[in-house]
Protein backbone atom coordinates (compact mmCIF):
# COMPACT_ATOMS: atom_id res chain seq x y z
CA UNK A 1 0.00 0.00 0.00
CA UNK A 2 1.25 3.80 -0.84
CA UNK A 3 1.22 6.43 2.15
CA UNK A 4 -2.46 7.28 1.85
CA UNK A 5 -4.52 5.71 4.94
CA UNK A 6 -7.45 3.72 3.95
CA UNK A 7 -10.76 5.40 3.78
CA UNK A 8 -13.15 6.58 6.66
CA UNK A 9 -15.90 4.38 6.94
CA UNK A 10 -19.02 4.95 9.25
CA UNK A 11 -20.69 1.37 10.47
CA UNK A 12 -24.06 2.19 10.31
CA UNK A 13 -26.50 -0.33 11.24
CA UNK A 14 -30.26 -1.03 11.40
CA UNK A 15 -32.31 -3.87 11.80
CA UNK A 16 -31.89 -6.79 9.09
CA UNK A 17 -35.43 -8.22 9.61
CA UNK A 18 -39.00 -6.90 10.76
CA UNK A 19 -41.97 -9.07 11.73
CA UNK A 20 -44.77 -8.77 9.68
CA UNK A 21 -48.48 -10.34 10.56
CA UNK A 22 -49.63 -12.76 7.90
CA UNK A 23 -52.05 -15.74 7.85
CA UNK A 24 -51.07 -19.30 6.80
CA UNK A 25 -52.80 -22.33 5.15
CA UNK A 26 -54.29 -23.45 8.74
CA UNK A 27 -56.33 -19.82 8.41
CA UNK A 28 -54.26 -18.47 11.94
CA UNK A 29 -52.64 -15.28 11.82
CA UNK A 30 -48.83 -15.61 12.62
CA UNK A 31 -45.84 -13.26 12.74
CA UNK A 32 -43.31 -13.83 10.55
CA UNK A 33 -39.85 -12.42 9.56
CA UNK A 34 -39.14 -10.80 6.21
CA UNK A 35 -35.61 -9.49 5.15
CA UNK A 36 -35.30 -5.72 5.28
CA UNK A 37 -35.17 -3.84 2.38
CA UNK A 38 -34.12 0.09 2.20
CA UNK A 39 -32.64 2.62 -0.22
CA UNK A 40 -29.39 3.95 -0.14
CA UNK A 41 -28.97 6.75 -2.29
CA UNK A 42 -24.83 7.52 -3.24
CA UNK A 43 -23.85 10.68 -3.66
CA UNK A 44 -20.26 10.85 -4.84
CA UNK A 45 -19.10 14.69 -3.62
CA UNK A 46 -22.27 15.61 -3.14
CA UNK A 47 -23.41 14.78 -6.22
CA UNK A 48 -26.23 11.89 -6.68
CA UNK A 49 -24.66 8.50 -8.58
CA UNK A 50 -27.46 6.35 -7.91
CA UNK A 51 -29.95 4.32 -5.09
CA UNK A 52 -29.04 1.15 -4.47
CA UNK A 53 -32.27 -0.56 -2.59
CA UNK A 54 -29.71 -3.19 0.05
CA UNK A 55 -30.90 -5.00 3.26
CA UNK A 56 -28.39 -2.89 4.94
CA UNK A 57 -25.90 -5.02 6.69
CA UNK A 58 -22.70 -3.39 5.23
CA UNK A 59 -23.60 -0.24 3.68
CA UNK A 60 -20.19 1.42 3.76
CA UNK A 61 -18.66 -1.98 2.09
CA UNK A 62 -21.37 -2.23 -0.35
CA UNK A 63 -20.82 1.73 -1.80
CA UNK A 64 -17.13 1.10 -1.65
CA UNK A 65 -17.20 -2.67 -3.66
CA UNK A 66 -20.11 -0.75 -6.16
CA UNK A 67 -17.94 2.20 -6.99
CA UNK A 68 -14.81 -0.75 -7.83
CA UNK A 69 -17.28 -2.90 -9.67
CA UNK A 70 -18.80 0.00 -11.86
CA UNK A 71 -14.56 0.74 -12.34
CA UNK A 72 -15.80 4.56 -11.28
CA UNK A 73 -12.87 4.04 -9.10
CA UNK A 74 -9.51 2.29 -9.71
CA UNK A 75 -7.90 2.33 -6.21
CA UNK A 76 -9.07 2.47 -2.78
CA UNK A 77 -7.05 5.21 -2.36
CA UNK A 78 -8.89 7.28 -4.04
CA UNK A 79 -11.66 7.77 -1.46
CA UNK A 80 -11.57 9.48 1.38
CA UNK A 81 -14.19 8.90 3.48
CA UNK A 82 -18.07 7.14 3.01
CA UNK A 83 -20.57 8.38 5.67
CA UNK A 84 -23.81 6.56 5.74
CA UNK A 85 -26.54 7.70 7.94
CA UNK A 86 -29.76 5.36 7.86
CA UNK A 87 -31.84 8.10 8.88
CA UNK A 88 -32.26 9.89 5.37
CA UNK A 89 -30.80 6.74 3.16
CA UNK A 90 -27.99 8.27 1.87
CA UNK A 91 -23.99 7.31 1.62
CA UNK A 92 -21.91 10.23 1.12
CA UNK A 93 -18.67 9.25 -0.83
CA UNK A 94 -15.73 11.48 -0.10
CA UNK A 95 -13.23 11.07 -2.97
CA UNK A 96 -9.24 13.13 -3.13
CA UNK A 97 -9.59 14.31 -6.56
CA UNK A 98 -13.05 13.37 -7.49
CA UNK A 99 -14.07 11.00 -10.47
CA UNK A 100 -13.27 12.28 -14.14
CA UNK A 101 -16.43 11.85 -16.42
CA UNK A 102 -18.71 10.45 -14.21
CA UNK A 103 -21.58 11.17 -16.41
CA UNK A 104 -20.57 10.00 -19.22
CA UNK A 105 -19.74 6.52 -17.15
CA UNK A 106 -22.80 6.00 -15.85
CA UNK A 107 -25.21 6.63 -19.17
CA UNK A 108 -24.85 3.78 -20.77
CA UNK A 109 -27.55 1.26 -19.97
CA UNK A 110 -28.01 -2.40 -20.55
CA UNK A 111 -31.18 -4.48 -18.49
CA UNK A 112 -29.42 -7.91 -17.91
CA UNK A 113 -30.38 -11.24 -16.43
CA UNK A 114 -33.17 -9.94 -14.05
CA UNK A 115 -30.38 -8.15 -11.91
CA UNK A 116 -29.65 -4.79 -13.24
CA UNK A 117 -26.64 -2.42 -12.17
CA UNK A 118 -26.95 -2.86 -16.27
CA UNK A 119 -24.29 0.27 -16.92
CA UNK A 120 -21.26 -1.99 -15.62
CA UNK A 121 -22.32 -4.79 -18.25
CA UNK A 122 -21.07 -3.36 -21.66
CA UNK A 123 -17.77 -1.64 -20.35
CA UNK A 124 -16.93 -4.84 -18.58
CA UNK A 125 -17.47 -7.32 -21.87
CA UNK A 126 -15.18 -5.14 -23.94
CA UNK A 127 -12.57 -5.80 -20.91
CA UNK A 128 -13.11 -9.09 -20.11
CA UNK A 129 -10.03 -10.43 -22.76
CA UNK A 130 -7.99 -8.35 -20.95
CA UNK A 131 -8.50 -10.34 -17.52
CA UNK A 132 -5.36 -13.28 -16.56
CA UNK A 133 -7.13 -15.11 -13.95
CA UNK A 134 -4.21 -16.70 -11.53
CA UNK A 135 -3.36 -20.00 -11.33
CA UNK A 136 -5.47 -21.65 -9.00
CA UNK A 137 -6.85 -24.94 -7.96
CA UNK A 138 -9.20 -26.40 -5.89
CA UNK A 139 -9.97 -30.28 -4.30
CA UNK A 140 -12.86 -32.37 -4.29
CA UNK A 141 -12.54 -32.38 -0.78
CA UNK A 142 -12.38 -28.83 -0.48
CA UNK A 143 -15.66 -28.25 -2.62
CA UNK A 144 -17.40 -30.07 -0.46
CA UNK A 145 -16.12 -28.26 3.16
CA UNK A 146 -17.47 -25.43 1.15
CA UNK A 147 -20.75 -26.54 0.82
CA UNK A 148 -20.92 -27.84 4.30
CA UNK A 149 -19.73 -24.37 5.68
CA UNK A 150 -22.41 -22.26 4.00
CA UNK A 151 -24.92 -25.31 4.88
CA UNK A 152 -23.85 -24.64 9.18
CA UNK A 153 -24.16 -21.02 8.50
CA UNK A 154 -26.14 -19.21 10.40
CA UNK A 155 -28.34 -16.35 7.86
CA UNK A 156 -30.81 -13.62 7.93
CA UNK A 157 -31.70 -16.42 4.68
CA UNK A 158 -32.90 -19.23 7.49
CA UNK A 159 -34.68 -16.57 9.61
CA UNK A 160 -36.53 -14.52 6.84
CA UNK A 161 -35.98 -15.84 3.72
CA UNK A 162 -35.72 -13.84 0.72
CA UNK A 163 -32.21 -12.63 0.52
CA UNK A 164 -29.13 -14.10 -1.72
CA UNK A 165 -26.07 -15.21 0.25
CA UNK A 166 -22.32 -14.49 -1.34
CA UNK A 167 -19.04 -15.92 0.40
CA UNK A 168 -15.34 -15.92 0.10
CA UNK A 169 -13.16 -18.60 0.96
CA UNK A 170 -9.46 -19.37 1.16
CA UNK A 171 -9.63 -23.22 0.05
CA UNK A 172 -12.58 -24.25 2.39
CA UNK A 173 -12.17 -21.60 5.22
CA UNK A 174 -14.92 -19.03 4.87
CA UNK A 175 -13.44 -15.23 5.19
CA UNK A 176 -16.87 -13.24 4.51
CA UNK A 177 -20.27 -14.19 4.31
CA UNK A 178 -22.44 -11.39 3.44
CA UNK A 179 -26.38 -11.32 2.68
CA UNK A 180 -28.39 -8.58 0.70
CA UNK A 181 -31.51 -8.24 -0.86
CA UNK A 182 -29.72 -8.02 -4.30
CA UNK A 183 -27.23 -10.58 -5.10
CA UNK A 184 -24.73 -8.09 -6.65
CA UNK A 185 -24.79 -6.08 -3.95
CA UNK A 186 -23.45 -9.13 -1.77
CA UNK A 187 -20.56 -9.33 -4.16
CA UNK A 188 -19.87 -6.00 -4.46
CA UNK A 189 -20.11 -5.82 -0.78
CA UNK A 190 -17.32 -8.77 -0.78
CA UNK A 191 -15.28 -6.22 -3.52
CA UNK A 192 -15.01 -3.48 -0.61
CA UNK A 193 -14.32 -5.62 1.86
CA UNK A 194 -11.11 -7.44 -0.32
CA UNK A 195 -10.49 -3.91 -1.08
CA UNK A 196 -9.60 -2.81 2.08
CA UNK A 197 -7.25 -5.89 2.68
CA UNK A 198 -3.49 -5.95 2.43
CA UNK A 199 -3.34 -6.94 -1.16
CA UNK A 200 -0.57 -9.63 -0.52
CA UNK A 201 -3.04 -11.43 1.98
CA UNK A 202 -5.96 -10.91 -0.59
CA UNK A 203 -4.76 -11.61 -4.02
CA UNK A 204 -7.51 -13.46 -5.52
CA UNK A 205 -5.26 -16.70 -6.54
CA UNK A 206 -5.66 -18.53 -3.28
CA UNK A 207 -9.91 -17.79 -3.09
CA UNK A 208 -12.66 -18.96 -4.28
CA UNK A 209 -16.40 -17.17 -4.49
CA UNK A 210 -19.38 -19.12 -3.47
CA UNK A 211 -23.18 -17.65 -4.19
CA UNK A 212 -26.71 -18.91 -3.72
CA UNK A 213 -27.53 -17.45 -6.85
CA UNK A 214 -27.42 -17.93 -10.65
CA UNK A 215 -24.15 -18.35 -12.52
CA UNK A 216 -25.09 -15.38 -14.75
CA UNK A 217 -22.62 -13.13 -17.00
CA UNK A 218 -22.24 -10.46 -14.34
CA UNK A 219 -20.95 -12.81 -11.39
CA UNK A 220 -18.77 -14.20 -13.48
CA UNK A 221 -17.46 -10.82 -14.60
CA UNK A 222 -17.72 -9.41 -11.17
CA UNK A 223 -15.58 -12.83 -9.62
CA UNK A 224 -12.97 -12.21 -12.63
CA UNK A 225 -12.91 -8.52 -11.81
CA UNK A 226 -11.68 -9.52 -8.24
CA UNK A 227 -8.99 -12.07 -9.34
CA UNK A 228 -11.36 -15.08 -8.34
CA UNK A 229 -10.72 -17.85 -10.65
CA UNK A 230 -13.16 -20.19 -9.01
CA UNK A 231 -16.85 -19.76 -8.08
CA UNK A 232 -19.32 -22.07 -6.65
CA UNK A 233 -22.97 -21.91 -6.30
CA UNK A 234 -25.98 -23.99 -5.49
CA UNK A 235 -27.40 -23.01 -8.37
CA UNK A 236 -27.01 -23.18 -12.13
CA UNK A 237 -25.35 -20.96 -14.97
CA UNK A 238 -26.73 -19.05 -18.17
CA UNK A 239 -25.64 -19.30 -21.18
CA UNK A 240 -23.80 -15.83 -21.20
CA UNK A 241 -22.61 -16.81 -17.86
CA UNK A 242 -20.93 -20.10 -19.39
CA UNK A 243 -19.48 -18.25 -22.29
CA UNK A 244 -17.36 -15.69 -20.15
CA UNK A 245 -16.51 -17.93 -17.89
CA UNK A 246 -14.96 -19.89 -20.77
CA UNK A 247 -13.49 -17.01 -22.31
CA UNK A 248 -11.66 -16.35 -18.93
CA UNK A 249 -10.90 -19.35 -18.14
CA UNK A 250 -12.55 -19.11 -15.01
CA UNK A 251 -13.35 -22.11 -13.15
CA UNK A 252 -17.57 -22.51 -12.94
CA UNK A 253 -19.32 -25.13 -10.58
CA UNK A 254 -23.06 -25.21 -10.18
CA UNK A 255 -25.99 -27.33 -9.04
CA UNK A 256 -23.38 -27.51 -5.96
CA UNK A 257 -25.13 -29.31 -3.01
CA UNK A 258 -24.40 -32.22 -0.56
CA UNK A 259 -21.81 -34.28 -2.30
CA UNK A 260 -23.19 -33.33 -5.95
CA UNK A 261 -22.31 -30.50 -8.21
CA UNK A 262 -21.49 -29.95 -11.87
CA UNK A 263 -18.17 -28.16 -13.32
CA UNK A 264 -19.13 -26.22 -16.37
CA UNK A 265 -15.65 -24.50 -17.47
CA UNK A 266 -12.16 -24.68 -16.71
CA UNK A 267 -12.36 -28.98 -15.06
CA UNK A 268 -8.82 -28.61 -14.84
CA UNK A 269 -8.73 -26.25 -12.01
CA UNK A 270 -10.52 -28.68 -9.81
CA UNK A 271 -9.15 -31.61 -8.56
CA UNK A 272 -11.14 -34.72 -8.87
CA UNK A 273 -11.53 -36.90 -6.04
CA UNK A 274 -14.42 -39.36 -7.19
CA UNK A 275 -14.16 -41.76 -4.52
CA UNK A 276 -15.39 -38.71 -2.27
CA UNK A 277 -18.66 -38.54 -4.12
CA UNK A 278 -20.33 -41.66 -2.56
CA UNK A 279 -22.82 -44.18 -4.07
CA UNK A 280 -23.72 -43.46 -7.32
CA UNK A 281 -27.47 -42.66 -6.88
CA UNK A 282 -29.47 -39.89 -8.49
CA UNK A 283 -33.35 -38.46 -9.05
CA UNK A 284 -35.14 -39.63 -12.07
CA UNK A 285 -35.14 -35.53 -13.46
CA UNK A 286 -33.49 -32.87 -12.75
CA UNK A 287 -32.40 -29.83 -14.08
CA UNK A 288 -28.60 -29.66 -15.90
CA UNK B 1 -60.76 -1.00 -28.96
CA UNK B 2 -60.45 1.31 -31.25
CA UNK B 3 -60.46 1.39 -35.40
CA UNK B 4 -56.83 1.03 -34.93
CA UNK B 5 -55.54 -2.42 -35.93
CA UNK B 6 -53.32 -4.11 -33.32
CA UNK B 7 -49.60 -3.92 -33.62
CA UNK B 8 -47.58 -6.05 -36.73
CA UNK B 9 -45.35 -8.24 -34.60
CA UNK B 10 -43.07 -11.31 -36.25
CA UNK B 11 -42.27 -13.91 -34.47
CA UNK B 12 -38.91 -14.81 -34.20
CA UNK B 13 -37.89 -17.95 -33.04
CA UNK B 14 -34.97 -19.20 -31.44
CA UNK B 15 -33.66 -22.01 -29.64
CA UNK B 16 -34.40 -22.22 -25.57
CA UNK B 17 -31.31 -23.98 -24.54
CA UNK B 18 -27.96 -25.38 -25.36
CA UNK B 19 -26.11 -28.04 -24.08
CA UNK B 20 -22.50 -28.05 -23.10
CA UNK B 21 -19.78 -30.21 -22.11
CA UNK B 22 -19.81 -30.22 -17.92
CA UNK B 23 -17.64 -33.11 -15.29
CA UNK B 24 -19.92 -34.05 -12.49
CA UNK B 25 -19.18 -35.12 -9.51
CA UNK B 26 -17.99 -38.87 -10.45
CA UNK B 27 -15.29 -36.95 -12.94
CA UNK B 28 -17.58 -38.08 -15.47
CA UNK B 29 -17.54 -36.19 -18.75
CA UNK B 30 -21.41 -35.50 -19.44
CA UNK B 31 -23.54 -33.23 -21.56
CA UNK B 32 -26.10 -30.69 -19.59
CA UNK B 33 -28.95 -27.94 -20.86
CA UNK B 34 -28.59 -24.65 -19.75
CA UNK B 35 -31.02 -21.98 -20.74
CA UNK B 36 -30.31 -19.85 -23.92
CA UNK B 37 -29.28 -15.87 -23.05
CA UNK B 38 -29.44 -13.47 -26.13
CA UNK B 39 -29.38 -10.19 -25.83
CA UNK B 40 -31.93 -8.08 -27.94
CA UNK B 41 -31.49 -4.72 -28.40
CA UNK B 42 -34.71 -2.56 -28.45
CA UNK B 43 -34.87 0.05 -31.13
CA UNK B 44 -38.00 2.60 -30.94
CA UNK B 45 -38.35 4.64 -34.00
CA UNK B 46 -34.48 3.72 -35.14
CA UNK B 47 -33.40 4.93 -32.03
CA UNK B 48 -31.62 2.76 -29.16
CA UNK B 49 -33.60 2.40 -25.82
CA UNK B 50 -32.04 -0.59 -23.91
CA UNK B 51 -30.28 -4.36 -24.84
CA UNK B 52 -32.21 -6.82 -22.57
CA UNK B 53 -30.63 -9.91 -21.92
CA UNK B 54 -33.54 -12.43 -22.58
CA UNK B 55 -33.79 -16.27 -23.28
CA UNK B 56 -35.97 -15.55 -26.26
CA UNK B 57 -39.16 -17.36 -26.55
CA UNK B 58 -41.36 -14.58 -26.99
CA UNK B 59 -39.22 -11.12 -27.72
CA UNK B 60 -41.96 -9.77 -29.79
CA UNK B 61 -44.55 -9.56 -26.27
CA UNK B 62 -41.74 -8.64 -24.15
CA UNK B 63 -40.76 -5.74 -26.02
CA UNK B 64 -44.02 -4.56 -26.05
CA UNK B 65 -44.71 -5.64 -22.19
CA UNK B 66 -41.54 -3.58 -21.52
CA UNK B 67 -42.72 -0.93 -23.35
CA UNK B 68 -45.62 -0.25 -21.30
CA UNK B 69 -44.68 -1.52 -17.75
CA UNK B 70 -41.83 0.93 -18.00
CA UNK B 71 -44.92 3.55 -19.62
CA UNK B 72 -43.07 4.60 -22.31
CA UNK B 73 -46.53 3.89 -24.34
CA UNK B 74 -49.57 4.34 -22.50
CA UNK B 75 -51.79 2.48 -25.52
CA UNK B 76 -51.12 -0.83 -27.51
CA UNK B 77 -52.83 1.04 -30.25
CA UNK B 78 -49.27 3.47 -30.26
CA UNK B 79 -47.49 0.97 -31.49
CA UNK B 80 -47.36 -0.05 -35.31
CA UNK B 81 -45.10 -3.28 -35.53
CA UNK B 82 -42.07 -4.64 -33.80
CA UNK B 83 -39.75 -6.62 -35.98
CA UNK B 84 -37.61 -8.64 -33.89
CA UNK B 85 -34.53 -10.65 -35.87
CA UNK B 86 -32.40 -12.51 -33.94
CA UNK B 87 -29.60 -12.43 -36.37
CA UNK B 88 -28.96 -8.85 -35.65
CA UNK B 89 -30.20 -9.50 -31.82
CA UNK B 90 -32.54 -6.49 -32.56
CA UNK B 91 -35.96 -5.70 -31.88
CA UNK B 92 -37.68 -2.67 -34.43
CA UNK B 93 -40.41 -0.79 -32.56
CA UNK B 94 -42.00 1.25 -35.13
CA UNK B 95 -44.68 3.80 -33.38
CA UNK B 96 -47.37 5.64 -34.99
CA UNK B 97 -46.66 9.23 -33.62
CA UNK B 98 -43.45 8.40 -31.55
CA UNK B 99 -42.60 8.80 -28.01
CA UNK B 100 -42.84 12.22 -26.26
CA UNK B 101 -39.71 12.89 -24.10
CA UNK B 102 -38.02 9.42 -24.27
CA UNK B 103 -34.88 10.26 -23.61
CA UNK B 104 -35.50 12.49 -20.39
CA UNK B 105 -38.05 9.40 -19.34
CA UNK B 106 -35.20 6.78 -19.36
CA UNK B 107 -32.58 8.66 -18.04
CA UNK B 108 -33.23 8.54 -13.94
CA UNK B 109 -31.90 4.90 -12.72
CA UNK B 110 -32.63 2.87 -9.49
CA UNK B 111 -30.38 -0.16 -9.15
CA UNK B 112 -33.16 -2.10 -7.61
CA UNK B 113 -33.50 -6.03 -5.41
CA UNK B 114 -31.08 -7.81 -7.11
CA UNK B 115 -32.62 -6.57 -10.88
CA UNK B 116 -32.46 -4.05 -12.57
CA UNK B 117 -34.80 -1.71 -14.91
CA UNK B 118 -33.97 0.92 -12.37
CA UNK B 119 -35.87 3.62 -14.20
CA UNK B 120 -39.29 2.39 -14.02
CA UNK B 121 -38.98 2.16 -9.86
CA UNK B 122 -38.63 5.52 -8.96
CA UNK B 123 -41.69 6.47 -11.56
CA UNK B 124 -44.00 3.97 -10.47
CA UNK B 125 -43.58 4.20 -6.52
CA UNK B 126 -44.91 7.75 -7.36
CA UNK B 127 -48.35 6.85 -9.36
CA UNK B 128 -48.52 4.06 -6.71
CA UNK B 129 -51.26 5.87 -4.97
CA UNK B 130 -53.16 6.48 -8.03
CA UNK B 131 -53.73 2.33 -8.45
CA UNK B 132 -57.43 1.08 -7.31
CA UNK B 133 -57.48 -2.74 -7.58
CA UNK B 134 -60.80 -4.71 -8.71
CA UNK B 135 -62.35 -6.44 -6.07
CA UNK B 136 -61.36 -10.21 -6.30
CA UNK B 137 -60.88 -13.20 -4.42
CA UNK B 138 -59.04 -16.65 -4.87
CA UNK B 139 -60.32 -19.67 -2.82
CA UNK B 140 -57.69 -21.74 -0.79
CA UNK B 141 -58.75 -24.87 -3.21
CA UNK B 142 -58.17 -22.53 -6.34
CA UNK B 143 -54.56 -21.74 -4.67
CA UNK B 144 -53.88 -25.32 -4.86
CA UNK B 145 -54.75 -25.78 -8.48
CA UNK B 146 -52.49 -22.91 -9.40
CA UNK B 147 -49.70 -24.62 -7.24
CA UNK B 148 -50.95 -27.65 -8.97
CA UNK B 149 -50.60 -26.74 -12.19
CA UNK B 150 -47.17 -24.91 -11.96
CA UNK B 151 -45.91 -28.25 -10.24
CA UNK B 152 -46.99 -30.20 -13.68
CA UNK B 153 -46.10 -27.18 -16.61
CA UNK B 154 -43.40 -28.81 -18.99
CA UNK B 155 -40.65 -26.15 -18.76
CA UNK B 156 -37.11 -25.11 -19.71
CA UNK B 157 -36.18 -24.59 -16.06
CA UNK B 158 -36.99 -28.30 -15.42
CA UNK B 159 -34.74 -29.32 -18.54
CA UNK B 160 -31.78 -26.72 -17.69
CA UNK B 161 -32.51 -24.77 -14.83
CA UNK B 162 -31.61 -21.33 -14.15
CA UNK B 163 -34.65 -18.85 -15.61
CA UNK B 164 -37.46 -18.00 -13.72
CA UNK B 165 -41.09 -18.82 -14.24
CA UNK B 166 -44.11 -16.71 -14.57
CA UNK B 167 -47.80 -17.40 -15.60
CA UNK B 168 -51.04 -15.98 -15.73
CA UNK B 169 -54.16 -17.85 -14.01
CA UNK B 170 -57.93 -17.18 -14.67
CA UNK B 171 -58.97 -18.64 -11.44
CA UNK B 172 -56.80 -21.94 -11.67
CA UNK B 173 -56.89 -22.21 -15.41
CA UNK B 174 -53.12 -21.31 -16.45
CA UNK B 175 -53.70 -18.42 -19.63
CA UNK B 176 -50.01 -18.17 -19.96
CA UNK B 177 -46.54 -19.82 -18.69
CA UNK B 178 -43.58 -17.57 -19.71
CA UNK B 179 -39.94 -18.24 -18.49
CA UNK B 180 -36.78 -16.41 -19.36
CA UNK B 181 -33.45 -15.59 -17.75
CA UNK B 182 -34.62 -12.54 -15.95
CA UNK B 183 -37.60 -12.63 -13.97
CA UNK B 184 -38.77 -9.15 -15.37
CA UNK B 185 -38.00 -10.18 -18.44
CA UNK B 186 -41.27 -12.57 -17.86
CA UNK B 187 -43.74 -10.75 -16.18
CA UNK B 188 -43.20 -8.42 -18.83
CA UNK B 189 -44.17 -10.64 -21.47
CA UNK B 190 -46.99 -11.49 -20.00
CA UNK B 191 -47.62 -7.80 -19.77
CA UNK B 192 -47.55 -7.68 -23.27
CA UNK B 193 -50.10 -10.49 -24.09
CA UNK B 194 -52.46 -9.01 -21.57
CA UNK B 195 -52.11 -6.06 -24.15
CA UNK B 196 -52.94 -7.77 -27.27
CA UNK B 197 -56.51 -9.26 -26.12
CA UNK B 198 -59.54 -8.08 -25.69
CA UNK B 199 -59.72 -5.69 -22.73
CA UNK B 200 -63.28 -7.19 -21.71
CA UNK B 201 -61.65 -10.84 -21.28
CA UNK B 202 -58.33 -9.26 -19.87
CA UNK B 203 -59.36 -7.29 -17.00
CA UNK B 204 -57.13 -8.08 -14.58
CA UNK B 205 -59.84 -8.67 -12.02
CA UNK B 206 -60.29 -12.05 -11.87
CA UNK B 207 -56.72 -13.51 -12.79
CA UNK B 208 -53.23 -14.35 -10.83
CA UNK B 209 -50.15 -13.75 -11.06
CA UNK B 210 -47.60 -16.46 -10.32
CA UNK B 211 -43.34 -16.20 -10.16
CA UNK B 212 -41.18 -18.65 -8.98
CA UNK B 213 -39.26 -15.51 -8.13
CA UNK B 214 -39.27 -13.40 -5.01
CA UNK B 215 -42.25 -10.97 -4.10
CA UNK B 216 -40.31 -7.82 -4.36
CA UNK B 217 -41.51 -4.21 -4.93
CA UNK B 218 -41.26 -4.69 -8.72
CA UNK B 219 -43.01 -7.40 -8.87
CA UNK B 220 -46.02 -6.26 -6.82
CA UNK B 221 -46.10 -3.20 -9.22
CA UNK B 222 -46.00 -4.64 -11.98
CA UNK B 223 -48.55 -6.77 -10.84
CA UNK B 224 -51.08 -3.97 -9.71
CA UNK B 225 -49.68 -2.34 -13.33
CA UNK B 226 -51.96 -4.98 -14.69
CA UNK B 227 -54.61 -4.55 -12.48
CA UNK B 228 -54.02 -8.19 -11.27
CA UNK B 229 -54.67 -8.13 -7.35
CA UNK B 230 -52.94 -11.54 -6.55
CA UNK B 231 -49.69 -12.29 -6.86
CA UNK B 232 -48.83 -15.89 -5.70
CA UNK B 233 -44.94 -16.99 -5.21
CA UNK B 234 -43.12 -20.65 -4.22
CA UNK B 235 -40.67 -17.62 -2.69
CA UNK B 236 -40.84 -15.42 -0.13
CA UNK B 237 -41.51 -11.30 0.41
CA UNK B 238 -38.96 -8.71 0.90
CA UNK B 239 -39.56 -5.09 2.75
CA UNK B 240 -40.81 -2.94 -0.35
CA UNK B 241 -42.39 -5.73 -1.98
CA UNK B 242 -44.59 -5.91 1.67
CA UNK B 243 -45.29 -2.28 1.93
CA UNK B 244 -45.83 -1.52 -1.42
CA UNK B 245 -48.80 -5.01 -1.44
CA UNK B 246 -50.46 -3.20 1.61
CA UNK B 247 -50.43 0.40 -0.10
CA UNK B 248 -52.21 -0.93 -3.01
CA UNK B 249 -54.51 -3.46 -1.12
CA UNK B 250 -52.83 -6.36 -3.31
CA UNK B 251 -52.97 -9.92 -1.98
CA UNK B 252 -49.57 -12.00 -1.70
CA UNK B 253 -49.01 -15.22 -1.18
CA UNK B 254 -45.54 -16.22 -0.62
CA UNK B 255 -44.22 -19.87 0.42
CA UNK B 256 -46.71 -21.59 -2.14
CA UNK B 257 -45.79 -25.46 -2.02
CA UNK B 258 -47.85 -28.33 -1.54
CA UNK B 259 -50.53 -27.42 0.72
CA UNK B 260 -48.54 -25.00 2.51
CA UNK B 261 -48.41 -20.90 1.97
CA UNK B 262 -48.28 -17.43 3.76
CA UNK B 263 -50.75 -14.93 3.09
CA UNK B 264 -48.21 -11.30 3.51
CA UNK B 265 -51.33 -8.94 2.73
CA UNK B 266 -54.74 -8.38 2.14
CA UNK B 267 -55.97 -12.23 3.33
CA UNK B 268 -59.55 -11.06 2.51
CA UNK B 269 -58.98 -11.56 -0.88
CA UNK B 270 -58.12 -15.70 -0.16
CA UNK B 271 -61.42 -17.45 0.56
CA UNK B 272 -59.72 -19.54 3.26
CA UNK B 273 -60.74 -23.36 3.33
CA UNK B 274 -58.48 -24.70 7.01
CA UNK B 275 -59.78 -28.39 6.23
CA UNK B 276 -57.91 -28.50 2.62
CA UNK B 277 -54.51 -27.93 4.35
CA UNK B 278 -53.66 -31.17 5.62
CA UNK B 279 -52.50 -32.25 9.22
CA UNK B 280 -50.70 -30.02 11.07
CA UNK B 281 -47.30 -30.97 10.62
CA UNK B 282 -44.30 -28.35 10.08
CA UNK B 283 -40.41 -28.85 9.85
CA UNK B 284 -38.50 -27.39 12.67
CA UNK B 285 -36.30 -24.64 11.36
CA UNK B 286 -37.90 -23.13 8.24
CA UNK B 287 -37.80 -19.21 6.55
CA UNK B 288 -40.84 -17.19 7.24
Amino acid sequence: MSSFPLPQLTRASAPLTREVSAVNEFGETTTVSIPAERALTVYVDKRELVTLMTLGANPELLVLGFLRNQRLVRSVQEIESITVDWEVGAAAVKTREGIANVEERTSKRVVTTGCGQGSVFGDLMDEVDSIVLPEARLTQAQLYGIVNAIRLQESTYKSAGSVHGCALFRSEEMLLFVEDVGRHNAIDTIAGWMWLQDSEVMGGADKVFYTTGRLTSEMVIKSAQMGVPIVVSRSGITQMGHQVAQAVGLCAIGRATNKRFVCYSSPQRLHLQPELAGPKVRPATEPG
